[in-house]
Parts: C-alpha cells; sequence; structure tokens
C-alpha cells in the first residue's frame, strides 16, 4: 500500500528557501511567478494495513520525525 | 492563480535521505513502513495567465531551476 506525506511551512513563517528560488527565477528573466513556498513530499511504501491503522503510522511517524510540528505541518494521503 | 510543483528522484536513482528515514523509523520503533522516497514539493502562486501559459513558464522554471533533469524528474499541477 502507498501513501503520500506533504510537509509545508506554516502560514506566517519565513521560507528563505522559497524567497532564493524567486529571487533566481527574477533573474533569470523568468517572470510572473509572485511567490514560492517549498515543502518536503515523500512517497511512501507500507505494508499492507486497515486505512486507519496507516494513517495512525504515519501521523506517529510525521510527529515524531518527518515534521517540526513548531513551524511545519503535513497531510497524508493514502492510496 | 496557483499550482502545485512535484520534483522527484527518477525511479533507480539511490535516494539516501529516504533510507535514513527508514533506518529512522525502525530505531523509533515505527513499523510497516518498507520504503521511503524524499522529494520537493512547492506551492507557487502566479500571476494570473492562461493555464498553457503558466504551464510552459513553470516548465521552463523546472528545467532550468528546479529540477536536476539528469536524476530528477518533475510533475505541474495547475489549479
Amino acid at each position: 500500500m502507498k501513501a503520500k506525506i506533504y510537509v509545508t511551512l506554516k502560514k506566517g513563517v519565513l521560507d528563505p528557501q522559497g524567497r532564493a528560488i524567486l529571487s533566481s527565477l527574477s533573474h533569470l528573466g523568468i517572470a510572473g511567478v509572485e511567490d514560492v513556498r517549498v515543502g518536503k513530499y515523500m512517497e511512501v511504501r507500507l505494508k499492507d494495513a486497515a486505512p486507519d491503522d496507516a494513517r495512525r503510522l504515519l501521523d506517529d511517524a510525521c510527529r515524531r520525525l518527518l515534521a517540526n510540528t513548531v513551524i511545519e505541518e503535513y497531510r497524508i494521503e493514502i492510496e
């Protein structure tokens, strides 16, 4: 079974990597981009389990390892 | 207008970050995860444009800045 995890900075948290990309795009002459926010994206393969159990497991993984919940939020999609 | 960009390692390219996460999950006693692949996820805000123009612009941005097309592939979702 597969799942996708998205870890993004919370609203209001400064994203220096996004700012750097925005500035680089402008230097490259790529105009029209107003804002970029960068996050992490993870594709996870799991042992087959009930979707609820899988979600609980990944929630645990996000809180304890994958996301810094002080400044980041995460979203889990079970496929 | 908004778009999402996913940059992931191509199949067959070793993902050391994913391996490290897998190992850490196991050390934390979080069992059941068989594989993790880590990618980048970007939320982009654009000046309003025709979807085709927006896609062309972001495609350009990915090829020239956001993805290393030797080892990475990217996917663009216009909203």
